[in-house]
């Protein structure tokens, strides 16, 4: 690693025969990993020869480099020269309109104070996000049916309110694997939180931290598990981790003795993505985007023709859109990962490695809840991924519901909780009452950390307990344990919702 | 209270330290009310040391200082130079964009004879109130759902009307509580009514004395329990009080006696706003007023630069959003009431002060309806509080129509009332066939007298009295105790609604 | 009636005093008719001392005059000169905007060939029709809610269609009360059509008869019923009779007697108007018309200050808005109709005098069917009266679907019809399968005269075969006979409708 | 055949009695033809005496005159003087300017690899189809409320996604009628492909051959059964033919006995379309266009008065209307059929002339499903014909369900497919999962081939396949066999969808 480079030398090597890319000033040699990565060779040899670090950065932890590519391809640094060259180019490069976008939507945002909801959150993170950003955190399978109705399902519960019952003591506090939560929430796996702030994960870790409530890490994080540990409030604070698994039993175990020694408390095995869902907008806003910097530059140069180009060239679309990565982000995240996994092989070899709770995340419907229970789990999270997987999988709600009505004792086997479309502090009532003992949030917090970073983490928390607390008085209930599946009733009317 | 004092004097005491306000020319010292008003210090501050009537009245009795604020804070009155000084300060105040759309509106609305239904009136309402009037009154908790699903709910209950019967007498009136009613229709309480008309509630009061229906008169008026029954057309008008519970049971007598005294006919005890609902839009209309004077400030000074400043500064607002009321109009007003009623501790507490019928008002399902008449109540209003409390509770006739499926000896043990979403007499059938005795309605009455004052009051219950009288013959019923179940039909689609 | 008048003499009559009036050059004293007018006397006064004639045309039958106004008031003719100048006044009158708007649309209208089915022709009368016509016939009860689910309710409606069955020859006709029709569709009772057409009912009349199809004549047509049965191509044309019944039974006789002597075939007794429908359309319709003409001339005015005032003038609306009359026009049709028919009393009355068969019109639950059928009556027709009467009172299918379902008996008793939302040659054959004998139309023919005359119900009847037979065809049905109550489902959906 | 003509010889046989055509430089006498053109005489009236080829070709299949036409009314060909001019005339008319907006719209189409989904690619078949094509493949009956309700019908149901299963390798292949196919989805009987794309149904049946899927070709190709026979990409490329029943059993059989010699291997009986639906869209297509090529003439004429006129003149609308043809498109391509098909007489017929396998293409509710069973057919398509035959039969997935919960032994006796409303890989699945063994595809290879040619065809497989496969991981299937009923549930509520 001591070799310094020249950009020059570094230039040499810009083909799929030689490719060196450069990152925060090191010089790695790509070539044989072309193959093998994940998102594909094609957007790696667009910077051969060249810097990457402005699109390697938000999308990959720190530790990638050394996790996935041999030591003797870490070449060495570049010279100072070299280094100055490329940190003057980065500061010159000319914005994109969708970069002048963001700025302008950061500047102009709402105070924190001033967010009275989850929805305010998210109507500034949609103004703040970047294109790429949002159309990954947005996006959800085929028409996006499923993430619309795990939301419309919820507008089906309606409550038998109680009234006449002492409610001034209200306490929405209860426990996750034995783990306290201030409130029944905990953050769902949500990958690449870099994509919307550069703190990235740490953002929600110190959030929740502050706020009491438990962090379910991605495997697909965008900082290393490491640095998400570290970013802790104290060495208390609980993490869970979420486990893609690889289809590398090795691999897999490597990964989980990583978590595990980083002090992480629970593993949710993720088994409702192990192909990546048909996410047409995330696999689209590369052209998309490709094609509005287009039209903004016609634009640009009709009235002012000598400002030097942007990063982006408006040359050769026909060439390049005759290779669409269909699998969009998602695909390159989970590319490796175990297709082949059984309730008889996977659990027993989980169990075999760790003594953490493992919780099955991604349990869809009635049958495989109470296989779950048999195979003896923790816990099970019913999750159809926010909607991003499978189209048509039904409504998270709507499973819970059903596995209430049809098996009741699952409850008394395992903890059971849900994620997807949960809005309010209303939402997350009505899957208590049902049975579950937590609600998960994913895109929710992405957003906060998005627009107002750890602050908007805390707020996000303080928004849902008040509406938490708020709902359970005027439910006449005063403790979680209170709510009971009699107090919500599934109508048979589809209400109108202001939102969606 | 012989003391005079001059605008100098007071303008002094313009700190949290020493904080004095003008209101009606009186001078009271707040310094020490500061922390225990409901709708938080900073309000008050803002009127330190200067005249804050124009503020102070429209949302305060004319005896809350006497009740609030001890006798010996009540300093004195202004000397005459400053009362000049006040008035004419008053007078020229510029008025501010939303004071000159009001006056606008106002000038250009449709005579009351053109109103054919409480629609209409509504819409009026909607263009002749001021912004934050109209937040207050229209806005309801979360997304709003309830509120508007207590409308849509009506839409799915069909008439099998009846062809061939005698119906040219035809009587729609009945008893509420033993006491004539020309319609089965009662003012729900709806308290504020001075930030729609400066005569508030005295409007409802004389209107409904004058249509011969009766007044549910809410514990947050805006005009004194006593003026109140002033207003009455005669001795003999029969008025409802509206109990919100203050948590100390003696504070809570002292006002029941009250109302006994002044001759109040019933006491309906709220249950359903122990703690404020979410109300988003009541909470943001300080913030968005704001925005909105602002931006016709840029407009007009951009134009005209000679004028003085309006009332509203354009300064601050960073500073200041960092204090959003989370609570809204709606939480000061309750902000002491008792959360921990109980059927067995409260009815038993009220019943022992009071031989008065009582009624609880915010039963919301069919549990508590039963429990109610366990515990011997007179009577019980199902409403949800307009939707303005616990946003997915069940729309009221919903509730009715559960409590008729499910328990109709119900009906045999007390008088069951219902409000929300009431619009058109055949609402109020509905209502009837199902089982109500009578129905309440609040906004329209509010929206009535914001419009049109007393004559508007008057001409709701006039064309609440027409449908109903059409709708019972089109249906071959010539008196309300012919309404029953069989003409009644709760259909299993959702029809489009022309409103909403 | 040989007396004659000059304009000048005419006009000294012009007070509620002493009121005369001149229709088609003919002079009445209606001075004492004025408080017995069911539109009430204002409308009168508007032309007192003057030429009414054009007010009165469209809305009235000739023969009015002579039925309501006693001989001795028929005062006399205009003398020659007094006639040329009301026709030279008339035709020199400056025509309204509305006026112009229509003359335009006829002017632009597609050619009846164009036509391919009953919305496209309802379109071309949306456009050709007055304002004051179209209030009138589009109009219905409060939110319009009944006269919307009416067409809503057939789209819940789905065809078991059977294949592999001989459909060459394919036989749409059917009979009604014994007389033949070309197809299972009758023009059902629709009151003033001249509003539409000047030639009015005869249009129909005249329509029906060529396409072999059944006319319902209304009471309150604008026709005499005498010109109706006259304008017949033939004298086996059937004529049934819609009667409104006079409170007072012996006028209500002589109408009844005066339709048999013409030779009208059935009395379809009216039991669902006995009170006028709140229609806000239509009893707004005067102020909105006069509103648009006034904006139309202030228009004008800026541009043309030259021409002369148009009929009806700017001034006054504060004054006369006082007034606003709430019947509409239907109030007026049905002011002295009798609100207390019974089954005991009404029918045999009716029978004593005729021994034509009796239909009531108007059923509109499943009790009352069945009351008819034990009443002994021929038929009943399911008719909420185009959900101008009753809002919320259920679909006429959905009623049809109830006895079905409920009483299917009374299908043998009786034969049973319906009307209400019938656009579409499906949805009479929906109403077959379940059962009713024939369906009747209304609007839809009312639309077709006004847009193009006799021809226009000529074409709307062929649409309607054309679509009948070939959907029987694709049914699998060669007669009305096989059409049964396992080819229709009611489904639990509702499917979107591209209409409405 | 020897003969040649010069245009004025042939253009003296431009009328009624004595009427010739030129199609593609030979001389036809359609004199006697004319009462027998199935598409109405006045059409071929219109090039009496002139060329007819561009109107001809993209509607009738090459062999049509030869089946159609006597030997001795092919009077010969043009002589070369005659065929320069009409090569010369073709070439030199001026565009339409639907032919214009068409010519724009593929320049600016998206490249094919930039089609994620078949909407995609539906979205750009409708900006590149003529008016008159696009009109033809998208209308449907009436409302086309069965056409959409096909679509939205597959919204209702949702999975019940199974995980923890092994699925790295999925086989979405299957068999139809003994057949290997590479996904269980077959091209549905589409006429007329050559609207859309100057090689039609060619373009189908090698990208189906590439694909690996079976193609049905119509009766109604716009191409000869032998050319599209020859079109396959081997001889052992299977097609089936969807034989539309002529009424006459020996012209009927002839083309039975045709494509039994060509090789074709299945027989689709078509018995939902004895007649032609009423599609208004393509019924009113001539008229539409035609108005919008007069004011696109008069937008250009005012500008540039020195072009000649274009092929479509803007006289005589009114004359011309007089004669709207209510079959459209289809009903002159079904004009012969056989109305009178039975299950007794025409399967035993049909029989008795092959040995292939036969379906009954239109099957729509469960009694017809049971009894095309007893008849002992090999399998049934349940089919609406997209929406454009009989409004509001049910849709086809909705049928299905039907069959599936009341006569479940159905799909043991024949092999059941559906079409209609299919655009997405996890409707396909849904339908295998009630007991479909393949789903048919019509609209969308139309769009394919309109849109992309060939490749088209090739790409909605790829794009089919992709989500086939995926779906199926995410639900935890391997084959198509694992597909079962308890994996669908059909939801009580109705999802918003994106599309539609």
């Amino acid at each position: 690693m001591s070799r310094t480079f020249s950009l020059d030398e570094v230039s040499k090597h810009n083909s799929p025969s030689s490719c060196w890319v450069i990152i925060s000033n090191k010089v790695y040699d790509v070539t044989e990993f072309l193959s093998a990565h994940p998102g594909g060779a094609k957007i790696i040899l667009k910077y051969a020869g060249k810097d990457a670090t402005a699109a390697y950065e938000p999308i990959h932890p720190p530790d990638a480099l050394d996790k996935n590519l041999p030591r003797e391809k870490h070449l060495g640094s570049l010279d100072s020269a070299a280094a100055s060259a490329v940190k003057e180019a980065a500061q010159n490069r000319r914005k994109t309109q969708d970069e002048l976008r963001v700025a302008a939507a950061h500047a102009a945002k709402l105070p924190l104070s001033r967010m009275l909801s989850l929805w305010d959150i998210e109507d500034v993170a949609r103004k703040v996000l970047s294109y790429k950003a949002l159309a990954y955190y947005a996006s959800a399978a085929d028409e996006e049916t499923t993430d619309r109705e795990n939301c419309r399902a919820f507008s089906r519960f309606f409550f038998h309110p109680r009234v006449m019952r002492p409610v001034s003591q209200c306490d929405p506090s209860t426990t996750i694997l034995g783990f306290k939560s201030s409130i029944p929430v905990f953050v769902s796996g949500a990958a690449l939180a870099r994509l919307g702030h550069p703190l990235g994960e740490a953002n929600i870790t110190r959030g929740a931290g502050r706020a009491g409530i438990i962090q379910m890490v991605s495997s697909n994080a965008s900082l290393s598990y490491a640095q998400i540990a570290e970013a802790r409030v104290g060495p208390q604070q609980p993490l869970f981790f979420q486990l893609y698994k690889h289809q590398d039993d090795r691999i897999a175990e490597e990964r989980v003795r990583e978590i595990i020694s980083l002090g992480y408390k629970a593993i949710f095995l993720t088994v409702d993505a192990i192909v990546a869902g048909n996410r047409e907008r995330d696999i689209r806003a590369p052209f998309e985007l490709e094609e509005q910097e287009r039209e903004a530059d016609k634009a640009a140069d009709s009235t002012d023709k000598s400002k030097g180009s942007p990063d982006m060239p408006a040359k050769q679309e026909k060439e390049e859109s005759g290779n669409v990565n269909l699998l969009g982000t998602a695909g390159a995240l989970i590319a490796n990962d175990d297709l082949d996994m059984t309730w008889e092989r996977t659990i027993p070899w989980l169990r075999s490695i760790t003594k953490l709770p493992i919780v099955v995340k991604g349990v869809q419907c009635v049958e495989d809840a109470v296989l779950a229970a048999e195979a003896g789990v923790d816990g099970i999270l019913i999750s159809n991924h926010g909607g991003r997987q499978l189209e048509y999988a039904l409504p998270s709600i709507e499973v819970l519901y059903r596995i209430r009505k049809q098996r009741p004792d699952v409850f008394d086997k395992l903890e059971v909780y849900i994620d997807g479309g949960v809005r309010r502090g209303t939402d997350v009532l009505k899957a208590l009452c049902l049975g579950a003992k937590a609600v998960g949030m994913g895109r929710p917090f992405l957003y906060a950390q998005s627009a107002y970073g750890e602050e908007g983490v805390v707020k996000a928390v303080d928004i849902l307990e008040r509406e938490i607390v708020r709902a359970m008085r005027l439910m006449g209930v005063s403790n979680v344990k209170q709510l009971v599946p009699q107090m919500v009733e599934r109508v048979d009317w589809q209400p109108i919702l202001s939102r969606l």
